[in-house]
């Protein structure tokens, strides 16, 4: 039986991945009156006065929202909200297992901006923050970044900031490995959608000054036809030179590449064609851009994919996980660019010096070590 | 102290009455793929294909969302959905408790009817089922008309239809009781907001001929002012002799008094003004329209209320956990008015005649057989 064949028979089995239970027992007349009615008006008379209180006697202090409208699911596409349903229930799963957090699954039938924003906006009082997830782009960064101003909650379009923070955290270990500086590395990004930009942003943010981004039809430059609003405003901020051409010209003399796009589509040639000791992030799932040994072959020191079967799995089960926990901890109304670079940070820290190597520059998914640190470093950047 | 210092501090300590927990273990890279990427795309595409499986893969077989918009919670009013949470979660856990169904609160930030209704279709993938909860009539109505026009999953305002069944399930057996016949019984239902208005609509469906509403005004009327559209449709089914006066005036030579209304309003004087063998249902909370001992010495039979503390207590925590484990288990697409009659006769037959009595009219609220039965009778009548 394939991992795939088992996957769905296992589905069938689970019947849904999540349970709500209570943290209550009603067995008793004096339960009920104490859960339920007439005890449970005092909680709500105390928030009614002072909305603060939700966060002492309800769910919301440890709650949050995995929302979804089912446009950009995995690599399946718009498959709906139904059909994302196992996506979003797995991550609440992850929710709980990695960062000890309450996830609900909220599978928007819509697809419309406008309906999403307001949708959350309201069903946002039962939660303590909202994490969007799999909606296509260049919707998702408006969406995040209007929500972002409405709520006063944290909003973490987790496709973009945990693949970003975690791509970053990787980065910082192979720069070490290499001996590479940020300043004089030439970074490749292949992908332009919620991935590619939010890397590219956060890189930028860090300090590598030379990035240029690419898709399906090459560099990503200042003028073309094509382009989204997003990407219109990152050619702003990245291919400075101006340069046209394919992503084989990218990566000539490139240091870095990242890719958040399709298997397969980067060679030996290309990678030869690459600066010494090069870092390649293969990301497409399940097949890389390039497999880690044809890779290496070619002269590729660093080779991270998305898998588990392959050294370094760039993984955002490292990032979300901490990320909330340390907001909702910390009731942070937000989710800074501060904190994802200490997020980032904190991560590549827990690959000690003594163990830093070609083929381990991030510590492993089931490290229990990781959503700690990633909280700790988060509510360290919390403005109050 | 107090029980609602208890219940206070018993929500502090709690911190939310909620868990979401994983059903599927993730201690190693196989469970992740199993249950999150890659394996979980399979139940996605299955899905895609045929939305109906769903209903195997996914927590939709088993859940509701519990939905207020907190204009009408409890006796505290318009609280908003902040200060309803302490009240959804503890219905979510009474779902789960005595329904064995999991259950989320949403509460929305928004009182507009349009809103609350586009709000509810657009988060309806996740759930199998919505349970409207604390919302102020007349808008309770339409919402819920139009919600079940709009969704192929069950929507049941359970202050309207559980307060209803479970009033009619102790009034049958009050009639076995007192021996009177319904098409000979005068019936005052007293309050016509939501609860009054579907108590009387049952009432009529199960072959009442006689009822008339009333409210703080007095007795409804047709040609009344200030009726709003709801009460307008009620008094063309209600006082057909289209009497004017106050509730005493309505009680006189009455049978059945069923309370939805407000603390001590009716005297030892009405009661006595009322039929032999009266039955009253008190319900308002927590202090009855009369108290117990006083209606009895004023000459009832048959008395009920809200309360745990006295006897025939009116719970619809004996309806809702039955009526939507029934209804999902047997994928019904609505709750029709003959799955309500049936629950109802189903309560009133879990009391056996020879345990019946004038102060055992209905099954406790821990009676373990109730979900079970009312379960039961909304499956046999489930329209395939």
């Amino acid at each position: 039986m394939t991992i795939n064949e088992k996957a769905l028979e296992l589905h069938e089995k689970w019947n849904g991945k999540l349970d709500t239970v209570s943290k209550v027992q009603v067995k008793t007349r004096e339960d009920l009156a104490l859960a339920y009615t007439p005890g449970v008006a005092e909680p709500c008379k105390v928030i009614a006065k002072d909305p603060e209180a939700a966060y002492r006697y309800t769910i919301k202090s440890n709650t949050v929202a995995v929302v979804s409208d089912g446009s950009a699911v995995l690599g399946l596409g718009n498959i709906g909200p139904l059909a994302a349903m196992p996506v979003m229930e797995g991550k609440a799963v992850l929710f709980k297992e990695f960062g000890g957090i309450n996830a609900f699954p909220i599978c928007l039938d819509t697809q419309d901006t406008e309906e999403i924003i307001e949708t959350v906006v309201r069903i946002a009082p039962a939660f303590g923050g909202i994490n969007l997830e799999d909606i296509s782009a260049p919707r998702c960064f408006e969406i995040e970044e209007r929500l972002k101003k409405l709520l006063n909650i944290p909003v973490f379009h987790d496709d973009q900031h945990g693949t970003a923070i975690v791509v970053l955290a990787g980065i910082i270990n192979a720069l070490k490995v290499t001996g590479k500086k940020k300043e004089d590395c030439r970074v490749v990004v292949n992908g332009a959608g919620s991935a590619g930009v939010a890397i590219t942003k956060l890189l930028l943010n860090y300090g590598f000054p030379h990035i240029t981004m690419c898709d399906k039809t090459g560099m990503l430059c200042k003028g073309m036809e094509g382009l989204n609003w997003m990407q219109e405003k990152m050619v702003e901020v990245t291919n400075l030179e101006h340069k046209t051409g394919t992503l084989a010209d990218a990566l000539k003399g490139a240091d870095i590449f990242v890719g958040v796009s399709a298997p397969g589509i980067v060679s030996q040639e290309m990678v030869a064609s690459m600066n010494k000791d090069s870092i390649l992030f293969a990301m497409a799932n399940p097949v890389p851009e390039i497999m880690p040994d044809l890779a290496k072959a070619a002269g590729a020191r660093v080779v991270g994919t998305g898998r588990s079967d392959f050294p370094n799995q760039v993984n955002n089960v490292l990032i979300f996980p901490g990320i909330f926990r340390g907001a909702l901890e910390g009731r942070a109304t937000a989710i800074t660019e501060e904190m994802k670079l200490a997020a980032a940070n904190a991560i590549a820290a827990l690959v000690d010096d003594s163990e830093l190597s070609d083929e381990n520059i991030l510590p492993a998914a089931f490290d229990p070590r990781v959503a700690d640190a990633v909280s700790k470093a988060v509510k360290e950047h919390i403005k109050k």
